[in-house]
């Protein structure tokens, strides 16, 4: 038997993708499932690699197979090609194995000639949609497969909307369109050399040619090698009867959702329009109708669209966006696709379809995008508040939700107008440290400057609050309190809206949904736990944060950073005095004012974590972000403590570094001033005893930071074990406790094999890790990461993904090497990406203990755990 | 035939090390080889562990062993333990098999009694002598080997001396001694509870047992377990007889060295005293006479000793340096080793015995020290002109050398009073890019902060420029010109001198000898070139650092820095244009006018190295460094660009980094400034087809800074090519050159196998490489360094010595992955390190093709390739 080169698509399936190419296949499959699409043939693949090995030419077998389909869709359709009554009309498509966006486009209403144009007008009633549709298809046929420039015919087309003063092409009378075919079919004469072809044959075999030409472009060639797609695949062409909405009052076009994309709600949702085609739609010009009332204007169609959408969600088990043509009473169906949807709808569905027994739980975790959770998790601002309001700025979205409030330009002024009751948006140049209390107190904080992981970006998305970030638009004057953009200046305490989801800046209060937890959510995350095998914990520093978070599940504290407890109004001053000191005794002297309070810290965070695991991490930053930068509060501080103002300034200057980031901070600081290490490690055990002995079971996770050499945490662990070992003998109550490191530092996973031998758990710190591995300081970088990610130099910003070529390696190479000499080793991550679902699959991978993001990416974390346990579940 | 404990020195060799100790095989040896040692015997390693097997306690085997050796020893020696006559007195000495320093001390004139004493006071004629050692043995033999409180009897002296109105020791007359040595009894037997052992033989038992004991003593465990000694090893006991030169003119004591230590002028050198203890020679209250009299004074010791010498050089092959006594005309040799030399000593010695066919070339080669030709390769101060002159100041010897002349506070005068034909010393708080010409001009630099890898060292050390930096006793007062220390103010034009091998910093003008390289010095470099199969390449940024190296023997540049260029006079208001335009024509104008002066930096140092390799490196410093920051300077700016000040510091104000570091930066300024890296690579190809047509050979190698991402690579290169390929369409001249990469960033080393693609060679910048992977910025981690070598926690400095074990082993990836899929990928190293001579070894290892450094470190680094060659050849 020869080889068959040509498929109908009642012949084909959804298994032929090689032969077919994804676009037949799918096509086929359609069919074969009852749908009523408008029927064609694919040309195979083989056929294009036949087209290549016999010297570019279509050989007679191949040509007498595509005329003998031909003619079975005209006798099925009733319709002919070129015919002066209801011609038939195809469209002629390329179709790769694999999409491949770079090749040929789409060539539509193929046939329309002299005659057939005629049979078009009569059939659809509409001389100037006949006309209108061939000088298009003359057009894209001698662009598409011939080659001929386009703006040879796009010149025509001004100059002749010139002559006339037309505004627009829908200006062009039936008229202006027969003149401009005439010309078009000139053009092609003269490029081409022949006229333009009147045989819809003649039309269609090198429209098949161009197709197959089309495969080895200079576009489709790099396209394959960047992808790395076998050239030797060669396309399929598909060949489509063309359907028509607009041959008058019994036929029409639409699309449908099989339920609700905004709720889920099982119920049919879409519009129509009669006697129209899909652009008309689009274009907006008429309001189209109701899907429901098509019920009472096509009742047959109606009950039969009811039917296939019942169809279509069976067979592809999830909800349908579907595309459909009525021709004369005749439904067709253009296109199915899973529906897009809101977070809300597609949990719903996920659960109705397990309650109808259509999916089964993990096949319901497995549909849901861990991202899109986000949007259920915070506040918005509703749809028709934001369309009448224009944004007059756009920074990052830096932390989601929605806020409205009046403008502050600092922490003090903000917190003092909450303590009025208003309502406040921290609006800074960017923030620091020092600026914590006010954006505790904020609705939302806006910086001109600073990227997805800046300091206002991670302490927002820690605290759960919108944040825009980096807005460069901004002119942000703090000195003068005043902000502009556009030409429009706002004060302090006029009302702005920001949107932390898109990074939008609005003027005035808007009206925000607060979205709360339905029933279906509690169901879902019930299922993700079931199968989930790696816990997930929380970055928290308060117990607010840590509440937080164990309602959205959190199942431990990965990360307590405790140098923000030192911000606190109530001790930034012993803090400064601290730092300030110049012998170990006035160091340690002002450290025992702060251990009460740093207890009382912890007590209250066992308390609300109630038993979970809490990992605390020792004094990080260098210590000069403690120190104040203005004249008022140096000159405040000197006073208090008995010094001079220059001494005081002199202090600050020896502590300025050139590159902080690489600095005196981390272990660095406890190995030079042991005393800080020593007043944590006894606040933190004497917090753990005063908790147990209200009794809460407490075992807290000692974390050393910045470790890179093993011998930074032998020193720090004798001297954490010594001062904790020494509380436990004076309180007489014995705390479980254990002593580790943050993975941070390149150096700390190249020699971790000996690290392990005096740690007993590992957190990986993949912010700075990142930091260190690239050589991008997160601060700075936002001046060319842009360009880097336009440039396709970097895929995706490392700060937000886990760079798993580069910084992943170093991360496996510490928990393997770690494991291999400490089997047991605990690991965890608590770096940004802690919360980023491809990240927490790859280190679920890795073997990871857990993962430690924001309380509000908990849900997000354990979603994404859960589906990286059921594609690949650990024994 | 049952276990052997206990051998005579004559019974072993230096072979038996694990059974003897290493002094005791040492010791053995030198008997052997027919010295004439103070006899003795050494109790095994063995022994030891049969004590601990034994509860304990010493066998009754072993001590009959020990007490027939004795008995030998004092047949031998005719002298008797405890005898009332010329007593047998001897030392008792740990000995392990790896020296241990944390284990027992000695005990010297075991056996001394209370009878002995007057057999020693009349051997020696000196009664004082006699009871001055009685006293020290109780002491000595009480504390080390029964553990009793030195202090008690420190007391016991110190109100002696204050009841008799003493000021040192050397004041106790016999009497006060004899008082002591029965007031050292009774605190001994208030202590023990036994009086104090007059058995000789009972004093050595509890000597030996106390070295046994010792092996497990604290300090001598957690040694072990520091240096990963094996606890099972055990320590041998050494008893060796005393000898004395204090008994009358026919006894004495000495050192010599079989060479000039100094010069390596074949001719014994060395002095000795006469009636004298080895004390005495030290204590130098008597002046010691030449070694040469002794001929006339004793000629026949003279003349054996003489004999002994040559033994000596001809077993050791190499200069010794040897202590002796003589014991009533008869020779003991106590000790010998190989002598310590100055690097010139070194290198005649060496040459000499090659020469004398004692050793081979690549032995001579082994036996210097790379580090020590740094001596021979600046200029130093003369000994006696510094042994008058004070420091002031002590700071870190940043780069070698000896500069004395006057002060000046900044760039612009330092280069006005070199224009005077001053001497100048640059003194700055810390240096800058912008004082680049002030250095050129200044005799040496000097500088309050900073590290060894400060901007000061490093540019001074590539210029070979005397430089002591981080002086931070120093208080620099950059405005008011003056500096002070210790009290002592200088002002601008006041003359000091630093000495840059040592740190110090003195007043005034210090003469200094200029050390000529002798012929000999050039015979060793000669055999090194023979053995060395790693090329020696050298960072060199001009004309004039080109031609040094060249001198020193360098064979190529390894590292051009193209920045130091755009900080010239001439040009550097180009750049600063450039970096504040606005757009890219105007940065494009502005380029355009530095092109040519760049190709004239090109062609004139292509014209030096003739032929070699030349590596440039591509712009790598933040643009911030090239900005102005004092307002004159702003000012002058903004009027030669027509903009305002404000718009200048604007600018200025926006480029600031956090950390510049981890910035904007390296090759991250070509992707976003395409336009200099086109001007970079136009004025590279230009200068090599310039020089081509003058008849030099060059093959350029442009280097790419920062990569951290092989996209990064793919698009500089094509940029690189494209432009080059034009330059030489356009000059109708071929010149070859290759493309390639610094490899600094820890991603780059660990994406290695996808860079490694696009690049031609790799050059790893290992400074960098360590800021990174260490997470140390070199301009900050001085505060915490210094605590970190003190605290134990980093053995060495990293940016000095590899780091091999985490940062090299990044290297190592690299190299591995690159030749993985381009096995000949050129491979060098251009850090700091490539002059560290256990690091040259370690690339050497690792198979790079070459090392690079500071023209005055390719001596160094030429020998350490030469002898890592040697120890592991390459086929």
């Amino acid at each position: 038997m020869s080889t068959k080169f040509v498929y109908d698509f009642k012949e084909g399936n959804k298994e032929m993708k090689y032969l077919l190419g994804g676009k037949g296949s799918n096509l086929a499959e359609m069919t074969n499932i009852g749908l009523p699409v408008p029927p064609g043939f694919t040309i195979t693949t083989e056929a294009c690699n036949d087209y290549y090995a016999s010297e570019k030419s279509i050989k007679a077998e191949i040509r007498e197979e595509i005329k003998s389909h031909l003619e079975t869709l005209e006798k099925n359709l009733g319709k002919t090609l070129g015919s002066d009554k209801n011609p038939l009309l195809v469209s002629v498509r390329s179709g790769a194995v694999f999409s491949m966006p770079g090749m040929m486009d789409t060539i539509l209403n193929l046939g329309l000639n002299d005659i057939s144009v005629i049979g078009l007008t009569e059939a659809t009633k509409n001389e100037r949609f006949a006309y209108d549709s061939y000088r298009r298809f003359i057009q894209m046929f001698s662009d598409v497969a011939m080659e001929v420039p386009k703006y040879k015919f796009e010149s025509v087309l001004d100059r002749i909307k010139e002559e006339k003063g037309y505004a627009q092409d829908t200006d062009l009378t039936t008229e202006d369109l027969k003149a401009i075919v005439e010309e078009f079919k000139a053009i092609y004469k003269k490029e081409i050399g022949n006229p333009f072809p009147q045989d819809p044959k003649e039309q269609l075999l090198l429209a098949i040619e161009a197709v197959f030409r089309s495969w080895n472009n200079n576009r489709a060639i790099v396209y394959r090698k960047l992808n790395d797609i076998d050239n030797n695949l060669g396309t399929a062409v598909n060949i489509q009867s063309m359907v028509f909405g607009n041959m008058g009052d019994t036929s029409g076009t639409g699309v449908a959702f099989t339920r609700n994309p905004a709720t889920g709600e099982n119920k049919l949702f879409g519009e129509y329009l009669i006697n129209a085609q899909g652009e008309d739609v689009v274009a907006g010009i008429r309001t189209p109708q109701d899907i429901s009332t098509l019920g009472t204007v096509m009742p047959d169609v109606f009950k039969q669209f009811v039917e296939i959408t019942h169809t279509l969600e069976g067979h592809y088990r999830d909800m349908q966006d579907i595309e459909f043509t009525i021709e004369n009473e005749r439904l067709f169906i253009l296109q199915t696709r899973n529906g897009k949807r809101t977070a809300q709808a597609a949990i719903n569905v996920v659960v109705d379809l397990v309650d109808a027994g259509i999916i089964d739980e993990k096949e319901a975790i497995m549909r849901i995008e861990p991202n899109q959770l986000d949007q259920l998790l915070h506040p918005k601002f509703e749809d028709a508040a934001i369309n009448s309001s224009a944004a007059i700025a756009k920074g990052l979205p830096a932390s989601p939700g929605a806020a409205s409030g009046k403008i502050y330009f600092n922490a003090d002024d903000a917190v003092e107008a909450a303590g009025r009751g208003e309502k406040v948006i921290l609006v800074r140049l960017e923030t620091s440290p020092e600026d914590i209390e006010g954006m505790v107190k904020a609705e939302g904080i806006l910086t001109a400057r600073g990227g997805m992981t800046s300091h206002a970006a991670v302490v927002a998305r820690g605290m759960g609050k919108c944040c825009v970030a980096g807005c460069g638009e901004l002119n942000v004057d703090e000195i003068n309190k005043e902000v502009s953009a556009k030409g429009l200046v706002l004060n302090e305490g006029d009302y702005i809206s920001i949107d932390g989801s898109t990074g939008k800046v609005y003027v005035g209060e808007i009206k925000k949904t607060e979205v709360s937890l339905s029933g279906n959510f509690g169901r879902l995350m019930g299922w993700v736990d079931k199968y989930k095998q790696m816990a997930v914990r929380t970055n928290a520093d308060n117990p607010r944060d840590s509440r937080a978070a164990v309602e959205f599940g959190a199942e431990g504290i990965g990360l307590c950073r405790t140098e923000h407890m030192f911000f606190e109004e109530d001790r930034i001053e012993a803090v400064r005095e601290m730092i300030l000191s110049d012998s170990v005794e006035e160091r340690e002297k002002a450290l025992e004012r702060i251990i009460p309070m740093q207890r009382r810290d912890f007590v209250e965070i066992f308390e609300v974590m109630d038993g979970k695991p809490v990992n605390i991490r020792l004094l990080d930053p260098p210590l000069h972000e403690f120190l104040p930068q203005d004249d008022e509060t140096i000159k405040e501080l000197a006073k208090n403590m008995g010094r001079s103002v220059s001494d005081i300034k002199k202090k600050i200057v020896d502590l300025h570094e050139f590159n902080p980031m690489l600095g005196h901070r981390g272990c660095r600081l406890a190995v030079t001033f042991p005393e800080i290490c020593v007043m944590q490690a006894k606040a933190i055990m004497q917090g753990a005893i005063e908790a147990t002995k209200k009794g809460i079971k407490v075992t807290p996770e000692i974390m050393v930071p910045l470790v890179g050499e093993v011998n930074e945490l032998k020193l720090l662990r004798g001297i954490i074990v010594e001062t904790v070992e020494e509380v436990i003998k004076q309180e007489g109550v014995a705390v479980d406790y254990t002593v580790g490191t943050m993975i941070e530092i390149p150096r700390a996973c190249l020699t971790s094999d000996e690290i392990a031998e005096v740690a007993d758990f590992y957190s990986f710190g993949t912010n700075d890790l990142t930091q260190m591995t690239y050589g991008y300081s997160r601060d700075d970088a936002g001046k060319f990461l842009g360009e880097y990610e336009d440039k396709g130099i970097l895929e995706k910003d490392p700060f937000q993904v886990l760079d798993q070529t580069g910084v992943g390696k170093l991360v496996k190479m510490a928990a393997e090497l770690g494991r291999g000499v400490k089997p047991d080793l605990k690991l965890g991550i608590c770096g940004e990406h802690g919360g980023e679902p491809s990240s927490v699959e790859f280190c679920y991978n890795l073997g990871l203990n857990y993962v430690s993001c924001s309380p509000f990416r908990v849900p997000i974390a354990r979603l994404a755990a859960a589906q990286a346990s059921i594609k690949n579940p650990r024994k």
